[in-house]
């Protein structure tokens, strides 16, 4: 029986190669750090998070080291696309809630105060009861779900507004404007990137917003920044947390390092570990084995492949 | 029929008095702003957070606008003690929860990283999965609540040990060593401030942590501040929050002002809304008036009065 040839690629493709244990088929594993130095035509499995320049014709299934695969978009459509899911959803919640938390109770206020040594007390406003999250995928309902534990009802939007867990409801793309109104107090974008969604955020959406925090843990450029930028001066977004923006890493020139309503992270709200892209690879290997649908497998055209 | 001579004191006692609708027996009721102004001989239930210097033979039931009943221990032992509970343990929760947060999501570092417009990467650690909580009382138990919703399992500490609602165990203070072993990712003080509570958080509690974050939403004086330092110099505190303070408001001379690992908040953390105190002051009326134990009664020896 030959062997499935798996092309482990990035800076932590020997951890996750070692931690492929007991694979159901057998395989021919290969890593390579950079993924411009993989032989694509050699592997039937490419493993990453960026997909390298070059053609290749034999890779057919393609395995995300994240939850986004923006990266990948430039392979050819495989026949099989997988992701890593683990606890991503999970800590994207928890990025989303620490935003939400800090501008409730007021850390920068008081942060400012203390360095003054200031007693400058403050009552916190009423907690946030809705939010709207764009996009219904995992990351999104990992959100859905800290909110909803934390009494937030989330509406999500997405291409489909097919109904998606822990999402109070859910609404098709056409119907955003109804999905923010009433204005939420809390926006969280979460969309693929993808060519339909490039800019997709823009003053048609953001302009409904009325002194709302908005989260940014989707992707930079589905962001209309000129729009943001407008929305955050005239006060219709009181507060910004971007963890995703138009250029990684964000040039030092940027606007947003310095404008007073946006908080900056460096791309860290969700970080793959190594075992869980072991973990999903092998359970896409087993389903895969099996005849099963693996069981983070997307469909290609819904995260940006062409036909 | 006699009326019930209620006196509600404070910067709120106005708007509090005026939400004390439809009493269940007739009220007589008056106003003051400052506790000092309040003829205290007139009064049967006193309303209020800090008990006047001053005696009185007629006052047989204090009804606290707050959760600590410290300010009113001065006052002789009453036959009732209620207290407004209202929203103030959610509060709590979501104080103690935020601080987790910005510590679990290195707010501060990026905050400062922001500053320097540096793209500064640093993944979050695990999320916590243990805090030990000092009290568990109403606020200690929506603490608790809050982070086992959030996924952490607290351990109470009180003076009897007792079993308490959202708590995974309770222990006696006797065996407060054994509930800091191993030593918990986070320790939060929610005693209340009596007699017995001063200094009771000690070098003999605070010895035991091990890069812990520390909340104080319970009193300044339960806490033994060079104890404090002393953890905080050394790392057994990696951050500590402190909105409850030795003197307040705090002296812009205070060491913990200055001190890389504290965050002051000016004693903020849950603040009573008038329509609480107003409704947990009719819970207890009509439940006198059928006999009951008011919902917010409390033990009087439990949280200070010598007998």
């Amino acid at each position: 029986m030959d062997s499935l040839h798996v092309l482990v690629t990035g800076q932590s493709a020997e951890e996750i190669a070692g931690m492929v244990e007991s694979p159901p088929v057998p395989l021919d594993v290969r890593v390579v750090a950079h993924p411009e130095d993989a032989d694509l035509a050699w592997a039937d499995c490419f493993v990453g998070f960026t997909w390298p320049a070059g053609a290749t014709e034999r890779v057919s299934w393609i395995h995300g080291t994240g939850l986004g695969l923006d990266g990948l978009l430039r392979a050819p459509r495989p026949g099989l696309v997988t992701r890593t899911v683990g606890d991503l959803p999970e800590q994207l919640g928890r990025y989303v809630l620490a935003a939400i938390l800090a501008e409730h109770e007021n850390h920068d206020r008081f942060a400012a105060a203390q360095s003054d040594r200031a007693w400058d007390p403050v009552a916190a406003g009423p907690w946030p009861a809705r939010a709207v999250v764009l996009g219904t995928g995992d990351g999104a309902q990992g959100i859905a779900e800290v909110l909803a534990r934390n009494g937030i009802e989330a509406t999500g939007v997405s291409r489909s507004g097919r109904a998606a867990p822990h999402f109070a409801r859910t609404l098709p793309w056409s119907e955003v404007e109804a999905a923010l109104s009433p204005a939420p107090e809390i926006l969280v974008n979460a969309l693929p990137l993808t060519p339909e969604t490039r800019r997709l955020v823009d003053a048609r959406v953001l302009d409904r917003l009325d002194r709302a925090v908005f989260v940014n843990i989707g992707r930079g450029p589905s962001v209309d920044e000129d729009a943001l930028r407008s929305v955050l001066d005239d006060g219709g977004v009181a507060a910004a947390w971007l963890d995703v923006h138009s250029v990684e890493p964000l040039p030092a020139g940027h606007w947003s390092w310095s404008h007073p309503r946006v908080r900056i992270t460096p791309h860290v709200a969700a970080l793959t570990r190594s075992q869980d892209v072991a973990a999903d690879l092998l359970a896409a290997l087993r389903a895969r084995e099996s005849g099963d649908r693996p069981p983070t497998a997307v469909d290609p055209d819904s995260v940006g492949w062409g036909p």
